[in-house]
């Protein structure tokens, strides 16, 4: 191809402005997040008559509620994406810090720095917000950022865009440094999956299908984020009224986020004794339930759960039942059906907990709380760009640190190696 | 396929003990790692007979004479192999390590711990002694490991996991930590790089052709090792004696190891002044020296350098020299042709180092000294299991702590989201 494509063209234009991102202080990087912040503010007609033809094309096509209020800015919501921005200001400035010195016998210093990531790739489903909460972290951590959001929010994400980059014209913040792909073929997502060396890592943020097939095809390290099939394992003594508020909190908080829980898994002798009673509580929340053969005999008329089941994360107020014999049966259960994010066991008994938190293999893991608390606010990072379900790199609640690498810079005065 | 393929029987079986690996103690890997380490000394006589069948196959298809020397086994070797395990019994164990301890408003405390990776894929070429240092690392840090070797060492690795796996079965670690993936076919590399979910992590180590084609192909995350073409900026001002000296270094104390130095770069006041005389240590060094048109002027009878030279990494007595105008230019050629790998400037300006060690983009970037440092043994980590060239997760040597990753665990007392 003679011409180059528009992921090529872009990336490349994000990469020419790194060295420039990397040498930027505290306070040019915030004076930017701040001129962004108020040329969102200054043109929220101009956004929202944007958002207007992407709602539009989505009522025509008859997309569900959910997507709809997904897709939607509201005049709050455009004022809570600059005030987003305002708030990074607050955070620190992770690039340059020192994690590390060492002085050789040599006296050679080796210091190990942090440094941005480089060009992130951004692809995500419908949320125009993500468009400028994804470019403001992005921004405050001195990275370059390709985004590639859907094509239902193509109107909303290239004005925003354009805000972004005609503001960041008015300051030191170069504006190749937040780049939009406005490509709507899929072919595009296939490019920055496969774009090494020119992309440094992909993030995905959307449904399980979007997410499962960038990693299983990008050969671009990926960042891996959001599903979430959480269970509560509810071992034999675990204390009734504390395993009822929790289960309803996780499951009824927020049903259609990540941290919900999906499945409860519950000790045999704590189902004979307390499962009829939690039943009722969750009936009484509209919480369907869907429960396996002995979950049946003791909640009567509750659906069958399948292997399916095990398997979904409904975002929705229902929840899969299932009794087990041991906390090792429910590990297994964990291992197998589980997607690394937030598990939790219920118990007095601590050694039972300290295996169930040192085993299960998942971003964060709980004793005696709700799983709603994975989450980048509630972990004091002030800032998230996602929940990583991966054990490279970032594991959990994603916010400035972990879009950061580090590199050894080694300070010398001639030393050579005998 | 009704038959359960080499790759994916070994890796399930190495998952199925990681929930054993993650709860040893300090004191059983140590235990482990000196029982294998006694083995292998104790059966030597088998491992070189072993490694006798793979170097007569390799003499007998006229292999190089480095390949051989790389795959040969002696009985110093051998010791020295068993050494390395001995060593990482004095490294701490960092697994269990707590990175960060939070306690929110609610009394919910939430503790960062170092956890393993969980199964590490591990492809690589001729060395047999890889397969026992990796192997070692992986069983310091918990995790369990997949092992591929190249045909040409496949009797050597194979009698290599025999010893090691009896001598775990006497041991507190389960034998299925470490597993030899001994179908030669190339179908099971491509099977290991898409074995998402059941391979936590892809390590490659040889050539630049096996490390790009696994980093190209992989959808497991990777950690890309080694590739080395590492470059020294002379800038105007750099003291004569000294930048002889590192070059001197860089190239000839190892030339065939990843962070010995393949290009200079010099500022053309320096090289009108000094190159002449560094061309001469250089000859006498038996370098072969390849160099730009300006290079040649000073240097007449040097062959000029192409495109091919700045993209090659030598691993040899060959450098390839370019005259440039700026610190700035030396930094663009860096950025279109290194490898992210080692990169030094030599200068008096404390400037124009600092803009040297902060916009390269390298795991290590030097002021004032030889590239050679870059190593895990000079950096103090005790043990490597190569040099990471990428920006994720890990970067530069990586030692124990680079083959871990963390997870919250979260300690509560009926904490609820409100």
């Amino acid at each position: 191809m003679s011409r180059q494509s528009d992921v090529r063209k872009k990336a490349l234009l994000g990469r020419s402005v790194l060295r420039q991102l990397v040498m930027l202080t505290k306070d040019e990087k915030d004076a930017a997040l701040l001129q962004v912040a108020d040329a969102i503010v200054n043109r929220k007609e101009e956004i929202i008559q944007g958002n207007d033809l992407d709602r539009k094309a989505a009522i025509k096509e008859q997309v569900s509620q959910a997507l709809l209020d997904r897709l939607t800015l509201t005049d709050k919501r455009v004022q809570e994406m600059a005030e987003g921005l305002r708030q990074l200001v607050h955070l620190d400035d992770p690039i340059g810090e020192v994690l590390e010195t060492r002085t050789l016998a040599n006296e050679l210093r080796i210091e190990k720095v942090r440094v941005p990531l480089g060009v992130i790739g951004m692809i995500y489903e419908a949320r125009p917000n993500v468009t400028v909460d994804a470019a403001g972290i992005a921004l405050k951590t001195g990275n370059a950022i390709l985004l590639r959001g859907s094509s239902s929010a193509c109107h909303s994400n290239a004005i925003l865009t354009k805000v972004i980059q005609q503001a960041l014209e008015q300051t030191s913040v170069p504006s190749a440094a937040v780049q939009l792909v406005e490509n709507q073929d899929r072919s595009a997502v296939q490019e920055m999956m496969t774009a090494n060396g020119l992309i440094d890592v992909i993030i995905p943020r959307g449904g399980a299908g979007l997410i499962q097939r960038v990693v299983k095809e990008s050969t671009v390290p990926v960042l891996e984020t959001g599903v979430g099939n959480c269970h509560i394992y509810i071992h034999q003594d675990a204390n009734p009224k504390m395993a009822n508020d929790i289960v309803i909190n996780a499951k009824t908080d927020r049903p259609a986020v990540c941290n919900a829980v999906e499945t409860i898994l519950v000790h045999h002798a704590w189902a004979e004794r307390h499962l009829r009673e939690l039943g009722n509580r969750l009936l009484e929340q509209e919480v369907e339930v869907r429960g396996c053969l002995q979950t049946q005999t003791i909640l009567p008329g509750v659906d069958l759960a399948t292997d399916a089941d095990w398997k979904t994360e409904y975002l929705d107020r229902i929840l899969a039942v299932k009794v087990v014999d041991s906390l090792e049966s429910a590990i297994t259960h964990i291992d197998q059906y589980g997607s690394h994010h937030s598990e939790a066991i219920l118990t007095e008994d601590a050694t039972a907990a300290h295996v169930f938190l040192t085993v299960v293999d998942a971003a964060a893991v709980y004793h005696n709380a709700s799983t709603r608390f994975t989450d980048g606010g509630q972990f004091g990072f002030g800032a998230e760009i996602g929940i990583s379900t991966q054990k490279l790199h970032a594991r959990g609640p994603m916010g400035l640190k972990e879009m950061t690498s580090y590199q050894y810079r080694i300070h010398g005065t001639g030393q050579i190696r005998k």
